[in-house]
C-alpha cells in the first residue's frame, strides 16, 4: 500500500491504560498500521504512554518498554485520546474522568464500569464537549454499539436477544453437537482457553447481565444498570435438557433479553424488560446457528425488521479492532471537526481480471462407465495444477438423479483453491477426454 | 415517551427526492417519529419539500400533498439535508451535486448510480466540506456501510462475500427447500411480488454487482466501479445443481465477493478481485442459513476475525429506516460540530421487575402412568390462564431417556406466552398435583 502524505495536522497523542491481552494487540496494531491509520484520520496517532502496575513485569516483545509507566493519572493529562482496556470500577472510572476532565477523548473497553455507572461517563463527557466511544464493551470484535446508536437512530428498537458470552456459548453447544455434560463442557472449556480457572462470572450469567445492561440503555434510551438485570445463570442446564430441546425443535442458549413492552406499567406507560437466563431457541432462528465462541446479538426494530450481528465477542485482536474504530472515530472528530466520514480512495489497489481470481471449482461430469475414467480425468486436472479435494463414484445410490443410460457413470470432482484461469483451463481439457461425454455443471466453491 | 424539550437549535430543513415505495416510508416516519428524532438529534427535522414526477398523481394518504413539488432543482436550494430516493443515474446525480453545491448534507440509497460515479459525488462533497450518507444504498436496513467505514477503521479487511440480492436468494432458497426448477421459483417471486415482471436486474446479478462496487470501494479504500466487477447470474442453476450442492453438503447463493490479494499483480503489489456469480457455500458455513429474501454480509477481518450483518435487504419500511439512522447523523453533525453521538436517556422508561416479563415455559413432568393426568395438568394450567401450545405424550419412542421407573410417565408442555408470574404460579400449582411426582425441568422459550 503506498504511503500517504498526511494532513499539516500535528499528531495526535493515545495514551493507553493497561497492557493485558486486549492493550498489548492495541499497542501492536497502532504501531503496525501506524501509516494506514495516519491516512484514515488525517494525522498521525502517537502513542504516548502506556500505563501499567508493575513497569518491571515481563512483556511481549512488540511492547516498546521505554512507553511503559505507572503514573496513569500523569499520563492521561497529556493525551488527546485516552484508551482503557484496564476493566473494573476503580481506579478505571477516576482516570477516564480525570481524562474527560482534561479534554481527551475516551475509548474504553470495560462492561463492567459501563453497567454499573455508565450515566455518569456520558454525563461528564457531554458536559466536557468530548467524545465518549465503548464499541468493545459489547460482544468484542462485533460493531453492535455503533448500528445501534448510529444506524437505528431512526427508528424503534422493540427487541434486542443476544449471544453475548463466548464460553456459555461454547459449553452449550458442546453439550448440544457431542451430548456430554454441563461439568464435562466447563471442563474442557477451561483447558481449551475459553473459560477462566473461577468460571463464575461467565456460567452465572454476570458477565451476560453487564452487556445486558448496556444494550438495553442504548436500545431504549433509558438507564438501564446492572442491578436492573434479572440474572440466572446455565448450571441448572442438564444434558437432559438439551437433547429433550433437541426432540422439540430447540436448542439452548444462554441470552441477554432487552424488550420494549407498550403500556406494560400500572400507569400504562412503556417499560422495560431486561433479563439473562438460558432459554429454548427455535432451530430455524438464526440465533440458533451460532456455535461455539461466537456472539450475536439479534435485534428487532419496528421499520427496519429483523438484524442480526455476528462474530467473535471475546479475544485480544477481535477486541482490539473495535477499540481502534473508536479510536479512529475519536481522532477524525478532533481532526476534522463537524465533518462526517468521508470516502477515500488513498490505497488505489489494482483490480484483478476475472481470471485472476482464486476459487475452487465443483465439476460434474458424465463419463463412459469403465475402468480407468477417473485416472485418465485426474491426470489432465494434475497436469494444469490443479488438485483434487473429493472424487464422487458415478451411480452411488445417494446421487439425486437416478436413472441414466447404460454405460455412462457421473464423475462430480470438486477442486483445491487455484487461479480461476487454471481451473478453466482444465475443464477445458477435462471436455476433451475421448471418455468425458459432456461436463453437466462447473460451480464454484466459497467459504470454505 | 414523554415529550422533552428540544435544544434552541432551529429546525433543520430536509428535502425528499421521489415518492415511491421508500420515499412514502421516508415521509411517514418523519412525520410519526418528529418528537423521537428532535429528542435524538437536538432540533426538529423539517420535511419542506418532496420532489415528484407528478404531482398530481396519486398519492398514500401519510402524503401532505402541500408538500409535493415538480421543481426538484428549486427544492435541493432551500434545504440543510437532501435526502435522495430517486434511483437511477439522471436526474439524481445533478440534484445530488447541486444540493451538495449549495451546501446540504446528503443521504442517498441509489446504488446504481454510487456504483457508477460515487467517487464524483464523494470529492464533491469533500471539496464542500458537506457530509454523504449511503446506508441504504447496499443491503437496505443492514447496517454494513457504518461498520466497515467506521467501526473496521483500525483493521485490515480481507474479504467480503455478501447475499446482497433478496429476490435471487428467495429463488435459489425455494430450489433448495421445495426441489423446484429455476423458472418455477423466478415464477412464484414474481407472484409474491418478490421478483420484477422483468427479473433481469436480479438474476443476471446487476443488482448484486453495483452493490459489490460499492462495497469493495469502502472495504478496500479503492475505487472500483461496477465496469470492475465480474459478473454471472443465476439463470444456469438447475434443479439438479441444487440437489447434488445439497449431497455434497453444499447450498447455492448468488454471492458478492470482494477479496484483497497481497502480491497478487504482475509487480507484485496487492490487488482486488470483485466479482458476483453463483457459488456452493458449505451447509456449516454462516451464510448458508440465510434464508428467503433475507441479505447478509460476511465480512473477515485480520484482527477482528469473522463477522456477519444480516437483515432486510430492501423493502419500504426497511430502507426507509437506514435512510432516516443517515438522516440522523448528518443532523446531528450540524447540530452539534464535531462531538460524536452523545449517550441520552431522554426516554426514562420504567424497568419492569422480572415477574411482569413476558415469555413462554416449556415444562418437563414426570408423572402416574394413568389415564386422566394429562387433562388434570392442563386444567391446573387453564385456571391461571396459560393456555398450551404442545404437550408431548409420556413414554414416546424418541424420548431420549428411554428407561423410566415403571408407572411413571414423562410430559413435555409448551406454553404459548404470559407474564413469568403467571408461569410461576402454574408451575407450583402443577407440582402441588396428586399425580405429578417431579417437575422435572423448567426452561424458557424465546424468539418463536
Amino acid at each position: 500500500m503506498p504511503a500517504v502524505p498526511v494532513e499539516s495536522h500535528p499528531p495526535l497523542r493515545v495514551a493507553l491504560l493497561g497492557c493485558g491481552v486486549v492493550g498489548t494487540q492495541v499497542a501492536r496494531l497502532l504501531a503496525q498500521q501506524a501509516d494506514d491509520l495516519a491516512s484514515r484520520v488525517g494525522a498521525r496517532l502517537e502513542l504516548v504512554g502506556i500505563a501499567v502496575r508493575d513497569a518491571s513485569a515481563p512483556r511481549d516483545p512488540a511492547i516498546d518498554r521505554s512507553l511503559l509507566t505507572e503514573d496513569a493519572a500523569a499520563l492521561v493529562e497529556r493525551a488527546d485520546i485516552v484508551v482503557e482496556v484496564v476493566g473494573g470500577i476503580e481506579p478505571a472510572r477516576d482516570l477516564l474522568l480525570r481524562a474527560i476532565g482534561a479534554g481527551a477523548a475516551v475509548v474504553t473497553a470495560n462492561k463492567a464500569l459501563l453497567a454499573e455507572d455508565g450515566p455518569t461517563l456520558y454525563k461528564a463527557a457531554d458536559d466536557a464537549g468530548v467524545d465518549i466511544y465503548f464499541e468493545a464493551a459489547v460482544a468484542g470484535a462485533i460493531p453492535i454499539v455503533r448500528p445501534v446508536r448510529e444506524s437505528l437512530a431512526g427508528d424503534h428498537v422493540r427487541r434486542v436477544l443476544g449471544i453475548v458470552n463466548g464460553t456459555t456459548n461454547y459449553v452449550l453447544d458442546q453439550m448440544t453437537t457431542t451430548g456430554m455434560s454441563l461439568e464435562e463442557a466447563v471442563k474442557e472449556a477451561q483447558d481449551l482457553g475459553y473459560a477462566e480457572a473461577d468460571p463464575t462470572a461467565d456460567v452465572e450469567g454476570y458477565d451476560a447481565a453487564a452487556k445486558a445492561a448496556i444494550l438495553a440503555s442504548l436500545a431504549f434510551h433509558t438507564r438501564v444498570s446492572l442491578d436492573d438485570v434479572a440474572r440466572e445463570g446455565i448450571m441448572s442446564v442438564t444434558a437432559d435438557d438439551v437433547a429433550w430441546a433437541a426432540q422439540t425443535g430447540h436448542v439452548i442458549k444462554l441470552l441477554a433479553i432487552a424488550e420494549l413492552r407498550d403500556g406494560a406499567t400500572a400507569a400504562g406507560a412503556a417499560g422495560v424488560s431486561v433479563r439473562v437466563h438460558p432459554a429454548l431457541v427455535p432451530t430455524s432462528h438464526p440465533l440458533a446457528n451460532v456455535r461455539g465462541s461466537f456472539n450475536a446479538v439479534f435485534v428487532e426494530a419496528e421499520s427496519a425488521g429483523e438484524l442480526m450481528f455476528y462474530g467473535r465477542g471475546a479475544g485480544g485482536a477481535p477486541t482490539a479492532s473495535a477499540v481502534l474504530g473508536d479510536v479512529v472515530s475519536a481522532a477524525r472528530h478532533r481532526v476534522l471537526g463537524g465533518k462526517g466520514p468521508q470516502e477515500s480512495t488513498y490505497a488505489e489497489l489494482a483490480i484483478l481480471p476475472p481470471s485472476a481470481a482464486l476459487t475452487r471449482y465443483q465439476v460434474r461430469l458424465e463419463v463412459d462407465d469403465r475402468p480407468g475414467v477417473l485416472a485418465q480425468v485426474a491426470q489432465a486436472l494434475a497436469a494444469h495444477g490443479v488438485s483434487i479435494e473429493a472424487v464422487r463414484q458415478p451411480g452411488t445410490p445417494e446421487a439425486p438423479d437416478g436413472g441414466q443410460a447404460a454405460g455412462v457413470a457421473q464423475l462430480v470432482i470438486t477442486t483445491h483453491t487455484a487461479p480461476e484461469s487454471a481451473l478453466a483451463a482444465t475443464v477445458e481439457a477435462v471436455a476433451g477426454l475421448e471418455p468425458v461425454r459432456t461436463v453437466t455443471s462447473v460451480l464454484r466453491v466459497e467459504g470454505a
